[in-house]
């Protein structure tokens, strides 16, 4: 394990300036201390430990897109701790603020801080740290999110692909011809995933895949009677949501619209949060397990301490039939 | 963990014809021993070990495709023990053989010889085992194959989808505008998804993309004066190979038709095999690191151990420059 001492001669600079840097003192300039981190990392050094603490692995988290879903990073968290702690690692909740990421990088951070790793849930396109994460050389999982090209970084999340494949084939296995899908945005990697496994599924099934089958736009939950009413034109008996909450905001917009789910209309969801056990009628889903995601995640960040170049890991989805799909009527 | 007698229970049969069952013994129908198998893996049955022994993984190793590569597996095989064997695991390596996969299944192999999981390197679309992956519950990790829908089986390999847009950035770099690719026949999964990669990074920079660039068929490197003269034609400056070998053969067509590499045409290949360095010129291309193939196959099958339902584990892969890729002249 590499020492101060070794960083200093590295650098050709002292061991008080190295110490300094390390400890984010004030009086060493910023240049100075971008060099010592990253020298620190390169060389291996960790932060001295007392003997009986445990090495340590960070959780960022974040609100940003789970306000409806309390329990999604708890579950996360908790699948990641069921292998992390028996493993003899500590681990720290920390949440995730761009005031932070702002002041200070995200290797400069994990070093100061003596983790050793990271996961991230629910980074956002505008987080800062999303530009360190090119070029860092701490490890750090993201879920659901990707960036290429760091050997450092990994992606965690589904198999979107298969999961589309799951949901598509359980439609036809009901004698659905006619599949329509209703997705957020694309600005986004998972629902850009999802959008193009949905043709690919339809493709490997079999059925009909034009264009028009796919509608997406900036707030589909405004403009269901208009999807809705489009899809229906075109003849579909079933839809595909790219996400629960979209799923269920569909079973809300049809009793509006006096449309019998699932007589005139299948709907499926991905994701399975609570939220489909509770709708009515309760709704079939793709699920990725959270628990598994917390396992998962560990078994990235575990992997990338043992010097393996993670890009990416998926988890099998499973199909979760209930009563909001059914045979095709007629 | 599950007894003999906890088996018997849920089949409603002796516990002699469990034991007789899992040893493989003569006088047991084929159902019944199914039935077994498939009751103790479910159980989490795992046969009685002596305190001293380790418990065991299996990987399979087989000389389909790997017949001009021999370092290949063995790499494998040491990055695969390098995590395997301090974590406690016995690691056997086993040949596959065609006859042994026909007389007795997935399932019952493992648990007979007492192994918690497996790594196949070199499976081919004719080994009867691939059909039993389809609904085994003993945990395979399979190198560059995947079998879709059972959570069991996970599939390891290299991020192709990064590989090529290195591969096309690099040569975009080097003033290259109409890039080819010759590729191996589409009916292997990896070949399958480098042709369609090579696709999205020549969109992803930027650069023109007519099906016509690639050029594949049942035996490429028999037709490369055929492949070459086409490519030219259509004013391509430099070449992607779908793997090493195939590059090699680039080159070497290339003197026979005095076509000078790098500076009429640059040629890149992808694996990075001890070849490359061999090569005249050596040859530009993309790693996929093998002692890192074998910590991640470790590591994957240590996720399925630890109840994760892995799909894909994927590596980062390496540019790695040498003399086959030039600037583009003029």
């Amino acid at each position: 394990m590499a020492t101060l001492e070794d960083i200093a001669r590295v650098l050709g600079v002292s061991k008080s300036t190295v110490s300094k840097a390390l400890s984010g003192a004030g009086d060493v300039s910023d240049a100075m201390r971008r060099s010592v981190v990253e020298t620190a990392v390169e060389l291996g050094y960790s932060r001295i430990r007392r003997g009986d603490e445990a090495p340590r692995l960070a959780v960022f988290i974040t609100n940003m897109g789970y306000a409806s879903q309390e329990d999604f990073g708890y579950e996360v968290l908790v699948g990641f701790r069921k292998l992390a702690e028996p493993a003899g690692y500590q681990v720290s909740v920390i949440p995730l603020e761009r005031e932070l990421e702002a002041r200070v990088g995200y290797d400069q951070y994990m070093m100061q801080q003596n983790y050793l790793g990271a996961l991230f849930l629910g980074l956002s396109p505008e987080d800062p740290w999303l530009q360190d994460f090119e070029t860092c050389r701490t490890p750090a999982v993201l879920y659901d999110n990707r960036v290429s090209g760091n050997p450092r970084i990994s992606y965690v999340g589904v198999d979107n692909a298969e999961g589309l494949r799951l949901a598509v084939g359980h439609l036809k296995t009901l004698g659905h011809r006619r599949v329509g899908y209703l997705s957020s945005p694309l600005n986004s990697y998972v629902y850009r995933q999802r959008h193009a496994a949905f043709f690919q599924a339809l493709w490997e099934w079999g059925l009909p895949r034009e264009e028009s089958l796919a509608r997406s736009g900036p707030r589909p939950e405004q403009c269901l009677p208009l999807h809705l009413n489009a899809l229906l034109e075109q003849g579909c008996t079933a839809v595909i949501c790219s996400h629960d909450s979209l799923a269920a905001a569909v079973l809300v917009q049809c009793r509006e619209m006096g449309i019998s789910v699932p007589e005139d209309l299948s709907v499926l969801g991905f994701d399975d949060l609570p939220l489909c056990q509770a709708a009515r009628p309760p709704l079939t889903t793709i699920r990725q397990d959270r628990a598994q995601l917390g396992k998962s995640a560990y078994c990235a960040l575990a992997s990338q301490l043992e010097g393996v170049r993670l890009s990416t890991f998926l988890l099998h989805p499973e199909l979760i039939p209930r009563a909001s799909c059914a045979p095709r009527s007629q």
